[in-house]
């Protein structure tokens, strides 16, 4: 065991260097670097014995047949390889070269599954290169369609142009089906960071996921009119920001005021955007997350309202366009709790929580029952170069995938 | 007298189309178009009997000697030539040609002035290219500082070495003295469109400023933590973004409770500044006016003590940057007088209002006494191409100049 904790290190360390950007980790979709970290795990995956491919989207598949039963159902394990911009080296990352090395220690330990293992490593997850997120899951899971493909990046590339690239020059580009029927599948299972502060506060270096919040973002635009700050009395004013702000705050309050709801204003622009102009235009984000699905939905209703108000008693108009929309996902009761007893036999005790945080695991909901195992991150920090999670934690958690492999493998069999 | 307002009305026309920006208005301070502006300019104030030179800051300067006596004292005319971005055609340039046809049509009716006359273009006001205004009148009235020569343009360019090219090559360049002393000075006035509503709202073509509002200006940074939006609990956050939403509301409310008072958030940005990320700075511009500085001081102090207390309970620092502040300038009760005089005589009525926009007569204060008329501006916009003062409205305010001028002459001599 502790030679395969010290493996997965050096794969994470390894793994870190290899970005768009020197001096930072960055690795967005179908990038070179992507292109690159698929080319260094897909070693990594044979090394542990594990028959790899890539699907047209970019995923990187490495795949263990159970060899006493050909026509045994799928375990899916996996998290995504791209990261955001200046990462962390943790956040993806750990649920795709965790896995890798779990199915490795099982064969040093001479444990065969009795039934198949795919190790999935997302192209995209983060939603950096094309504002859209789950784009290598959604892809994996048959669900990108025609409106995904028209994405485009910052430099006008659209998401086809780039998935193109992967297709051999003298075949045509075809949007991948799902790679594997539900009936096919046992579910799937995600290690990753928490990316947020209860377990430290807790004391315990893993959790078992109970459900992923559900997830709205909004893009709000205020139109006011434009005037001088100087010789615009403030009773003729129609000022965009003034009314952005008051709708900033007001989903604040409405968040403190609702259990488990956050909300959060990330982006704010104005134009013109001079300091001795009254805005004319706010344009700015709204990101409302939680574990029960209801309870977002009438947070969504209100916060709208509260938009129409702002802007009638204002003289301001408003669009609110939605972004994302994903309903909350329960996790499998039946996985979860083969988790659980895992993290409890490893860790002594189990800590169920939700997510507040989207993952791969939302989108492989809609194939199959899925189940998340959280790993303490220090001061609760993601997306950023300081993200640290203990080698002794990853460790553990390691240790929790292996005891859950050879758990489901003599449930499977019993 | 049509004549003369036909010409003004052509001048305005022609020099619209000196522009750094095909298919808009934009003049920068020592750009291109403002070398081309003031080669332009200058043939048409020869055409009225001036004698014309550039100063070191690229003023374009005309001059009319009393030819009866040749030490008498000097009256001050002008407004500036450079524009804001996208800018109308009447900011500015009007008090400049208006002048310049006021006193060809003087010559035209053979009246002799027995005072001296300058009318100036100054080559900056609207502090685009450095972020700083009054560029132009501060270095005609010996105002600029080591420090003005050191801001840079958003290419890296300071002030000075911009201000060298205008130097011949074999001279080094010398910070400019005042043109002026006091005593050799009669006084400034400035013809200028409102920028506001008030003369329009009152069916007014024109009006005569009682005092020019005292302006702060600063640039506030709140900074907090960021943090993911999905997995950090609204009692963890220090959001800078809702610190700074609140203090937008409370600088409208603190306005709209004082009579007089104007305040505007005219900037807004956020970082990092992703729909999923906690804001951990918000950075934004307060603007502050008021003609009475003994109120718009207060104002300030209340609303730095507003910053410091959100700042505390929202576990956030914050730094509050003055970039401007200009003390209120009382319009010289004389020169007032007489132009209230000519505009009664010419429109039936007058009407005093304040200036809540800046004006160069906010640096010439310092020099001489000044007095202003604000022309009548459609729908009070400015700083935009629909910007509009109709060609009777312009007629009258150059009647009104012409009747000033020639009532100082009689008054001079009486």
């Amino acid at each position: 065991m502790h030679t395969s904790a010290k493996l997965l290190g050096r794969y994470l360390a390894e793994l870190a260097q290899v970005t768009d950007e020197p001096g930072q980790l960055t690795r967005l979709f179908l990038s070179p670097a992507m292109r690159r970290a698929n080319a260094l795990v897909v070693t990594w995956m044979r090394d542990a014995g594990l028959v790899t491919h890539e699907d047209t989207v970019g995923n990187l598949i490495g795949r263990l047949e159970a060899p006493a039963a050909p026509r045994a159902r799928t375990l899916l394990l996996g998290s995504h390889l791209d990261t955001v911009r200046d990462a962390g080296r943790f956040d993806g990352a750990l649920g795709v070269l965790l896995p890798i090395v779990a199915l490795a220690e099982l064969r040093r330990r001479g444990i065969t599954l009795p039934f198949a293992v795919e190790v999935v490593g997302f192209s995209e997850e983060e939603g950096v290169r094309f504002a859209s997120a789950y784009l290598g899951s959604k892809g994996y899971c048959g669900q990108l369609r025609a409106a995904d493909l028209k994405l485009t990046d910052a430099a006008g590339l659209s998401v086809r142009t780039a998935l193109e690239t992967l297709t051999p020059p003298a075949q045509p580009f075809v949007l991948p089906g799902r790679a594997h029927a539900p009936r096919d599948l046992l579910g799937y299972v995600e290690v990753h960071i928490e990316q947020g502060p209860v377990l430290e506060a807790k004391k315990l270096a893993v959790g078992v996921v109970s459900a992923i919040a559900g997830q709205t973002r909004a893009k709000l635009v205020f139109h006011g009119r434009a005037g001088h700050a100087g010789t615009t009395p403030m009773h003729l004013r129609r000022d965009a920001l003034v009314g952005a702000a008051e709708l900033t705050l007001a989903a604040e309050a409405l968040a403190r005021r609702t259990p488990g709801l956050v909300a959060t204003v990330g982006t704010m622009s104005v134009a013109p955007g001079a300091a001795n102009v009254i805005p004319a235009t706010a344009t700015f984000s709204v990101d409302l997350r939680h574990p029960r699905d209801v309870i977002r939905r009438s947070a969504l209703r209100q916060l709208r309202a509260t938009a129409a108000r702002i802007a009638r008693r204002r003289q301001l108009t408003f669009t609110w366009t939605p972004t994302q929309d994903n309903a909350a996902v329960t996790c499998s009761p039946a996985l979860t709790a083969a988790l659980a007893a895992s993290v409890r036999s490893v860790q002594g005790k189990s800590l169920a929580l939700p997510s507040g945080a989207g993952h791969d695991a939302v989108v492989l909901a809609a194939l199959t029952p899925v189940a998340m195992v959280l790993v303490r991150s220090r001061d609760g920090l993601s997306h950023h170069p300081d993200e640290f999670s203990s080698p002794a934690d990853i460790a553990l958690a390691l240790e929790v995938l292996i005891d859950f492999l050879a758990r489901l493998a003599r449930t499977h069999t019993s």
